[in-house]
């Protein structure tokens, strides 16, 4: 069987390890791309999920400067949006949950803003290199939410090329890791 | 400002409430909608997840729909393939952890999976409506690794429109909810 030809939606996305410092994102860019998280699909349709945008030069990006880890600090203020992915696991201070799937729906919501953002020309770069618990202060995160991850939104400086592939395990091993039944004897792909 | 037009990769994407029993996955089928999972980001490029598929009238399939709860039994057996989605959250039984972000990185792979899989005409449906306990004993899976959700793929049936999407919250309510900061003044999309 030969190699399966992905969709163009997926084919190509990279996480760029540089950002042109000079790209600016429109309001209409950060609507579209906060749009396509927006619409993905969540357990129950509780939408566990909110994202606080600042583009570069924007007040409160700065904010979010100070709170990166010294390795993120090289790259990340150059891309033309910070984003702070946050779940909502519990409802409020109660401690009951809001829903067992949080993280999950974020993790997908957070890879629909990818797609939209390749889509338009951009990339993304997910992190989790910040003081977590500081910027979970400084931005009053409310009580019942988490957050996760920040993404750094723009375009690879011109002429970077796009950078090898990582590597990733076989297909066989996607279908056998975490289970011990045999894949199914008639399609071993 | 307009309502922001998503990429065709996301736009009409939706969660079909019934499948075309008849509809079959092609082994190329089956290996496309994985790589697309294969080639999701993930945190430290961990590759936290698995999946288990089965198409309906392969062996292993009447396993899968044995532990359909009552709800899911009257609509996921007629899909085309049923798939186990799994996270490996810890490193085998040593209780350390192997991925904080292994549910997150699984949603991100199954969304991915999800973008291929409209892309090629067909709709997945995400569901949680199973014996968790009974499917983990009956797949033997691997100790750190723990099954989240199944994914129902295939095609509705022939002349079933679209069922009306499920309300979102609003882009204001997206990027308000999680904290006390309001957005930035000059966009409030």
């Amino acid at each position: 069987m030969n190699t399966p030809q992905l969709t163009s939606a997926l084919q190509g996305r990279f996480s760029p390890l540089r950002f042109d410092p000079n790209h600016q994102l429109s309001d209409a860019d950060v609507v579209t791309v906060l749009e396509a998280a927006r619409w993905a699909p969540s357990a129950g349709n509780a939408q566990p999920w909110s994202f606080h945008v600042r583009r570069r030069g924007e007040e409160g990006h700065d904010q979010l400067v100070e709170h990166l880890a010294a390795s993120s600090r090289r790259w990340a203020p150059a891309a033309s949006a910070l984003v702070v992915n946050m779940a909502r696991r519990e409802v409020d201070d109660s401690g009951m949950t809001y829903s067992e799937f949080a993280d999950y729906d974020l993790g997908q919501a957070v890879a629909h803003m990818t797609v939209q953002a390749h889509a338009m020309g951009l990339a993304c770069r997910q992190f989790r290199a910040f003081d977590l618990e500081g910027l979970h202060d400084t931005l009053g995160v409310r009580p019942g939410w988490h957050i996760l991850t920040m993404t750094a939104i723009g375009v690879p400086p011109r002429g970077d090329t796009t950078p090898p592939a990582r590597e990733r395990r076989s297909i066989v091993d996607l279908r056998t890791a975490g289970v011990s039944s045999p894949p199914h004897r008639r399609l071993q792909g």
